[in-house]
């Protein structure tokens, strides 16, 4: 539905929306650095990458297509066809995350990127770009690295997010036994899952890219591929721990929910053990024995009673003191992962400064 | 018991239902393409594929016999073996899938097919054949290429089935504990794991074609073999995904008889708390003692009554309030993988129309 | 204790029972065909291995020890030591499966098999080549595929012996809360798992004979050794059925003891529910105040006493209408890997008659 | 925050906190062997390294940013950069360990050292340097060897309170059904993860280090990081020494809480299978029918309450015989993985003496 | 602390105990075949091994630590340095078994062996040497074979006594639910991991033993390497069908625990059932209503005392009927892997009078 385009030719001067015309012109000049944005990709936008760019036909169809495709890079010699995922924000925290998919042709001197949903990490680039000649000046394959690293920060938020859910449901896990607990942590591990699956074949991406596998990318840029890769390793490290943290909530419902059910029954034994016995001896008081001399005693009754009474607040004493009725005493402190690990992820700035080569 | 055959000579027309000597001939010629669909392989078969092919005898084998084979390419030099599964729509939605077999014979310029049952993807190929000469002209190894992608595209309604069960045994594991959600869990998982099984071996075929293995397989079709198998990751992604989906109902179901049991136990436990003490009472001034000045006493019967009977609703009172009775609540929105995840499958349309080396 | 020969000479006849010279002078003829098998090697049998054939030492010791050795191919380059390994009848369903041993030695022109069980698979190609010469024509490497083909196909009446257990015990799982039910399936998965590691180390085995590694095995034999191959995959896939199955009906045994104790609870509940209360109100009227107006009241009695039953009739209907005392529903068909899967082994015919090289 | 440098010369003697210029002259002399050590890593510190060292950007940025990066090995031609991990003393018992950073840079001859947190392994070695030139006579190479021992070394102190802890959990698992316990426990093995997932990469590092594929580690000092190497491995076995018996005490742990159950139920089963007849006994002696033969007995009420007591007496003698109330035996001697365990890291010494080529 | 040398001179005779001087000679000539055992190896045996071999400092240090060494090959070209390890008995069956070290140096014509405890493995070859020089004759490389042969043979008495516990912890945790059974069961995993651990690296380092990786093996003796190969697979095999055991006896115990749980609830059912019901029927005869006509009829306390006991009977006949009371059957045999699997070990025979080259 809308394509964005930015030429920086040879002058150092940047043109925007360009025609199809002088798109097709700047490509064959070999010169300058091309970006084509194109977002909501419709026919039109296919005809567009295939009678300028010519690219391969199974290509397009995989940007034309909303369907999903995994992670790979096809390479067709002259360009090379990358598709990445990353996360969706989920519109609330009870949700199970989305990925969002990045289509990229990366060539001599142009990229095209593709996604059929707006993404803010290319909303960002796109700023950058309007604002100042120096992203489009590092060439193509260092824009390529550009549009991956911002890609993958734009995770980490989701990923604090689900550290919250993960220190929710830990703490519920262990105070309730309601199936809506259980639902939330498997919710959360099913996010967990899907940003493992998302994440774990883009490292193998990634490695190949910062290997030298592929001709397009330069040597000096390949260490920035590889700054990518050292963060989706350490992404994968945090979605671990979020997941063993749902594993262990798991565990504390499953747990939680024998022990309430062993709550239930102390009270029901401590009640049967309490007045079972004395429903017997008022029983036996009330037998029609015509030879019961405790009957005719003056004080036998308040004997009874009293003894009846005793018994009583005597067991609950001695309930309580085996600690029947001690409520489960909360633990002083639940360390959750997110204290310490969030640290993790403070001090990671933009990349949008580094120069390839220094 | 049928043979279907189709042969594009060179003149560009196109003959059905040729002769064993006609396809001799054809085959001979080196020229043109040759397709022979044969279903319910039975000895005249074996013996036409044996006497006008010359295809090894195991091959051969592999088609007469009803017997299951797994996925796999042989390759004989002059022609390719190849043995590729699909899924067959379950009947009803509670029983587990079924796999369906096609081998494929890929020579020079001809493809013979071969299955057991009628397959409903090489059914819609034999309509496109007879209605226009296209799919045919595209060579050998293209034929084969549409072969596998209509069955591996059947495999999609199978799944969608599969989402629904599954979403369908989330909800009933939340409410019952029933056995049969759990035998229906259980089927799901079963047939989880026969599409794990029939697919994932079949993303390793599909690699080596796709790699330039094997001559056959021309530079410009293997690209589409990739397609295939990028189309097979997504499937067992979905898989994956209703995997979970059948391993966390199993948890629910489990945590739901364990919950169900609690409150048997519950209502044990709120009639013994409040009957037992008061039967206690009743039983005090049922005994026989000479002197208990209460019973003399005007309104004493009317007091104990009165007492007893503002206990009984003061206990179910206070249990209520404890939350003892609260229906446990259902979750607003369970989230089912499908929702979302059957948009991965929109939007895919058949490859007939696509041209190689485009 | 045991040793039969068969030598098939250059001029077409079979000779049987040769002495060791003649199994010498036939050796180092190097024409013909000589298949020696030993059954309950002892001493003698391994002194004849030495000396006509002259073996390696350790080769021999593993012939001669009646302990069991893992699948394997020992390549003394002018001859194969080959391991494998047949499952044998269990003598009743109930017990777990054990593994049979066979060793062959494969030189340029003669066989020796060795085992220390009577193998029903042997018997069967001894009795071939007592009728007809053709099974030792086709070289020393066919033959040593028939003696594992024959081996493999024995597996097959086993696998359907379990899959009739694992029909049983998932039943049975479903209906009973009896430990012995819980061992059947324990012995199950135990057969299970040494079906697995007896027949998964074989396929790496038979991937090693079909790809060509050894010289001692021709071309056109190899695909023949491919085809045990497969035939060992799809006995995996049904071996893996099967421990699906008994997995299954561990985890549906283990909630049928769970929702057996939640009957026994309900029993309990419902009687505590409907008497309590009851026997309060009976114990109100057996009071002995003096001022109770219903006790002369000329119906009272009835009146309580109908009542009374009224409670018990009526809370015994609210139960079952609330489903408590539904006995759980059989499920109408349970669908075992029977009677799909067995027709995968339907049709497969021995292979005696193949022709190498077809 | 805070640099220290130390320089052993060409004649032996040891400069300490050189300026800048005289770091660039060490460095460019290529003789010596130069330390720099830098701690809470600032700008100032990074912009001595891009201008004395002119080490490449990424680098530089990963010592700058408080961030945690995976450990790795970049290979920049005329250094390495190395980032390794330790273990930090967890403040208490209770709490789990955190992973502490170590980067390094290894040059022809100097060693850049840098951690955004002080180190004891680190401070060890400057005292030993600051009292011997010895440690920085044996090149750079063996120098990041020293390093990265003495940060290995300091883990064992770590694993000590694990084992310490894992006793401790076991032990309470077996008497206790409060949740602290569970939450003690998965704080355990979240631990024993963090170990494996800082340790595990590391042997990899560290096989890499010791096999020859970098120039700068020479062949006589790989022998060393080989060592480190073993030192990983034996870790990793302690560490899933531990995990077990973290995985035991969560078994141990749920069936305490299942048997704690049952012993409440006992309580309640004992209590009414003793009094429910008798009260029945008592009511049917308190029933007002006329001709109640027993009622005129002179005997006949003690007799019943005789009865009665010794019912109570031998149904408790009775029960105690079943062994329900047996409290269940302590195991005689609780099998600990520490006390032996622990004897594997006893005797090890530091490395500061070991000669390089001895 | 104590050193025992063996020397197999060129003219075939054997000295024992050398000095330092009389092996460094023996060592130099290159000739005949020198073993020195040297165990709980102290700084005196280490100056021996730096003096007279003159092997790697490193390697001399882990033979002078106690600390326990992963097993492992490293090749210093004019030796190979080895690490093996055994298996201790442990003392008590109810015991995890504890690794033995043993390092070995293999040289072109010396052995040097190394433990810092007794080891009946060497013991046994060392009364071998004594009475035979034949064990010596066959140079470094078999001789090695020799040792860690005996050392692999020394673990099949372990395994026999782990297998025993195994039936006996199956047996238990069928028939009581005593946390020790559980604890036995965890202790024996724990076993299995062990021998699991120290075998399976060891696997590895035969195979690269066998397969000609090092020069000092001769062609040879390699298919003796390959034996013990064999041996441990065997080994491992019989470890795992331990695991599963002790697997299954976990699950078992498990379930056990829900069972007698149940049993406990029945009781209690049972108790409730009869009784409540009959309790009020006779609280209603025991109401005071003026006119109640049952009261004065003759015969109708023998009635209701009738009717009551014969619905105590009833109910118990009926219970029993339906199965409440019966004891849950012993199964009639447990298939324990010890009768069968044990052979497997059988029949296994000291490889002292092998002959290399064979």
């Amino acid at each position: 539905m809308s394509v964005n385009s930015y030429y920086l030719d040879e002058s150092g001067a940047i043109q925007t929306n360009l025609s199809a015309a002088q798109m097709t012109e700047a490509l064959h000049s070999g010169k300058g650095m091309l970006w084509v944005d194109i977002s909501e990709t419709g026919e039109a936008e296919g005809a567009l990458l295939a009678d300028v760019f010519q690219f391969h036909r199974l290509a397009i169809e995989d940007c034309v297509e909303s369907q999903i495709h995994p992670p790979k890079i096809d390479d067709y010699e002259s360009y090379l066809f990358i598709v990445v995922h990353g996360i969706n924000h989920a519109a609330e925290a009870t949700e199970s995350v989305e990925t969002a998919e990045l289509e990229m042709f990366l060539g001599a001197n142009y990229v095209v990127s593709n996604h059929n949903f707006p993404l803010y990490s290319v909303d960002e680039l796109k700023r950058l770009v309007e604002s100042s000649a120096r992203p489009l000046q590092r060439g193509a394959d260092f824009f390529v690295y550009m549009l991956i690293d911002a890609l993958v920060d734009n995770v980490l938020p989701t990923l604090d997010l689900m550290i919250d859910v993960a220190e929710d449901v830990e703490e519920q896990a262990l105070t309730t036994s309601n199936p809506a607990t259980l639902q939330s942590i498997q919710r959360l591990k099913r996010s967990v899952r899907r940003v493992h699956r998302t994440m774990v074949p883009q490292r193998e991406l990634l490695n190949r890219l910062s290997r030298g596998e592929f001709a397009l990318v330069r040597q000096q840029t390949r260490v920035f591929y590889r700054d990518i890769y050292d963060h989706l390793v350490l992404i994968e490290d945090l979605n671990m721990d979020i997941r063993e943290s749902a594993d262990n909530a798991v565990t504390t419902y499953l747990s939680a929910v024998a022990n309430r059910q062993n709550e239930t029954m102390k009270v029901l034994a401590v009640v049967g053990a309490i007045f079972l016995p004395l429903t017997l001896l008022a029983g036996v008081y009330g037998m029609n024995f015509e030879y019961m001399p405790e009957l005719q005693w003056r004080h036998s009754y308040f004997v009874v009673v009293g003894f009846m009474a005793s018994v009583i607040v005597g067991a609950l004493l001695l309930f309580r003191k085996r600690g029947w009725f001690k409520p489960q005493p909360l633990p002083v402190h639940i360390l959750g992962p997110s204290a310490v690990r969030k640290d993790k992820l403070r001090g990671h700035v933009p990349d949008a400064d580094r120069q390839p080569g220094a």
